[in-house]
């Protein structure tokens, strides 16, 4: 059960562990686990291309919410070109971190495992510590990393395409940058005395804010003794995860985007009972359909997190623990406060827990409909 | 401030209280907290009756889809013999439930408090143990009427005018007792080992799920010493409430039955991209509006709830007991859990935070919408 669970905590590229201490694995093991989140994190891109070629048609509604940003398909005449490009970029930036850590002061093969979990946006380390005692250098290094992996990898796309301008015009990118500027802002200031610089409280924020912000699950310092308010705020940007189109899990940006569009729509129309309100996202207007997928993936995701948290409540754990458990797997983070904290893992749940968190973090991954769809009887009967 | 949150958790029926004891209290007091309640029941068949005018009309269509029953205005054809036999069914309920705890062992102050209490699905007692220290007769009694109070007031009328195979037809109804049901029985299994008998296992499980189900907030036992299950279940009700058109806050049923039908349609959709859905509820099918009006108003209640926890969490508790401070009084139910669970109360959270409380209270109980329309810039600025 052990294995299962951190198998597909590998490929769902969640990282959560039941190992109380990695330096137990072989170097082997321990790069085949980071390995895994690389391939994870492929696997995400591949599901872009697989999206593509039924651009229209009434049943991809939701996965096309998905990628609010510019199409690629109208980039690049071939689908494959598309796919190369997307995995060049993949491979460049990958590099790129190695290159940077490996000239700081961590030891190559370190290296290579920590770009593989950033890139996956995975989190599985080689130290129980994970990042934290590392130096400085390459926490900032590793931090960036995590948060450039959380950008729609179309907005990378139209860099290397040449249109820039653009990319940034992606007001994904610039909500996702925003609500990460202010959870350090906040964080920061929050977890000051805790620290002997500002400098230091200021690394620690943004590292931790980056790793959940992107459902990486790093860390550099025990945040589960943060303060309530720090606590909070780390809980409720696993909810909202980074941009579509990343390797991030969650909800993602473009999506909540799309939900406090619609509330506000919403509260015009009670107002002016005579508008005809729209939802307006990258410049292009989201069509009711697609609204309403949104409302409905949202719905199903809370009905699945009250379900796995029903599941759990059967663990003599607190309630926080169990919860964050819940929304750590799900959101595909790894860890996630209390019992289940960054200095400790999912080595206390008993295995029928391990194997409904291993499937959270499957559906989490996948969000939702493919497993759903698999699973119904419909699917099956109509084959025979 | 401790004024302000018990005649606002008063008035909106939520019984959240900052006393420790209410024996401090005189009779004249207890009786004014639990008329207040009374009152506040009323208030929201008021509401009912405001709706009804406005039957057509882009701007209602939230307000329309939480009575998404018989409508009333067909059956009487003056609003004001609808709201005359609402007040009657009300009155005559709470007489009723006045008589059967007067004729068991309780004594006749303390019967019309607990039944003005449970009429308007308050919660607000006359003794620190709540309903604790009455007879297992009184407690069933309140159980019972708290579960009777909880029933859309529509189906009653129709009951009072003799159209009783209408009342039985609705769908709402059978969901709410279904939900109750499942929800005594896996409890009462659950906590049958703290019990000395099946029966008083099942009459504690019976009374706090009806209790919390119809957000009243009595407690015959100190259900914050359940097993994980119970309170997750519990926790989960809260966040459910009763049926549309009773005294009860939370989702409601209806809204609850609408989210699980769009997410079923939406499913459906992905497998059959031709098929086109539709959601019907009570034999009428329910248009995109409503649905789409009950899909953002679920988002606009969750941010709420992220908003008020947020601001909780500068407090030193845990994070179990803000988060159920919070869900407890937006929902207006009032015991939350751990530090506000039912033998402990509010007193312990500053004067901010018993503001924001405060404020979720009214904003649950009035269901967002119209306070954020009074505090919108442009309702103020269009006047001038």
């Amino acid at each position: 059960m052990d294995a299962l669970f951190e198998t597909v905590s590998g490929f769902t590229t969640t990282g959560a562990s039941i190992l109380i201490d990695p330096a137990l694995l072989g170097r082997g093991m321990l790069f085949w686990r980071s390995f895994t989140h690389w391939i994870g994190g492929m696997g995400v891109i591949v599901l872009m291309m697989a999206i593509l070629p039924a651009e229209s048609g009434r049943s991809i509604h939701i996965l096309r919410a998905e990628m609010p940003g510019p199409i690629i398909g109208k980039l690049v005449p071939r689908l494959r070109d598309t796919a190369k490009i997307l995995y060049v970029i993949y491979f460049v930036l990958t590099a790129l971190q190695i290159v940077l850590l490996a000239c700081g002061d961590m030891p190559l093969f370190d290296s290579v495992v920590h770009a593989f979990g950033s890139a996956g946006t995975g989190g599985f380390g080689i130290k129980a510590s994970s990042i934290g005692g590392y130096s400085a250098y390459s926490q900032w290094v590793i931090a960036v990393f995590m948060l450039l992996f959380g950008v729609n990898f179309n907005v990378y796309q139209l860099i290397v395409m040449r249109r820039a301008r653009s990319a940034l015009h992606s007001s994904e990118m610039w909500c996702y940058f925003a609500i990460i500027a202010v959870a350090v802002l906040v964080i920061t200031l929050n977890i000051l005395p805790m620290f002997p610089s500002f400098s230091e409280a200021l690394r620690h924020a943004f590292f931790q804010v980056s790793s959940i912000s992107t459902t990486t699950g790093y860390a550099t310092t025990d945040f589960n003794l943060w303060p309530g308010l720090s606590k909070t705020i780390l809980v409720l940007l696993m909810f909202i995860g980074a941009c579509a189109g990343s390797t991030a899990g969650g909800l993602k940006v473009s999506r909540v985007m799309m939900l406090f569009k619609s509330v506000r729509r919403d509260l015009k129309r009670i107002m002016h009972p005579r508008s005809v309100g729209s939802v307006h996202l990258e410049g292009k207007r989201v069509d009711d359909a697609t609204l309403s997928g949104v409302g409905a993936y949202f719905v199903l995701y809370m009905i699945c997190i009250a379900l796995v948290c029903l599941f759990l409540s059967f663990e003599p754990f607190s309630m926080e623990t169990n919860f964050t458990a819940t929304v750590a797997c799900f959101n595909n983070i790894g860890p996630g406060l209390d019992m289940v904290g960054p200095a400790a893992n999912y080595a206390g749940y008993t295995d029928p827990s391990k194997i409904v968190l291993s499937l959270a973090m499957l559906f989490g991954r996948l969000e939702i409909y493919p497993l759903l769809v698999i699973f119904s009887p419909s699917t099956w009967s109509k084959k025979r």
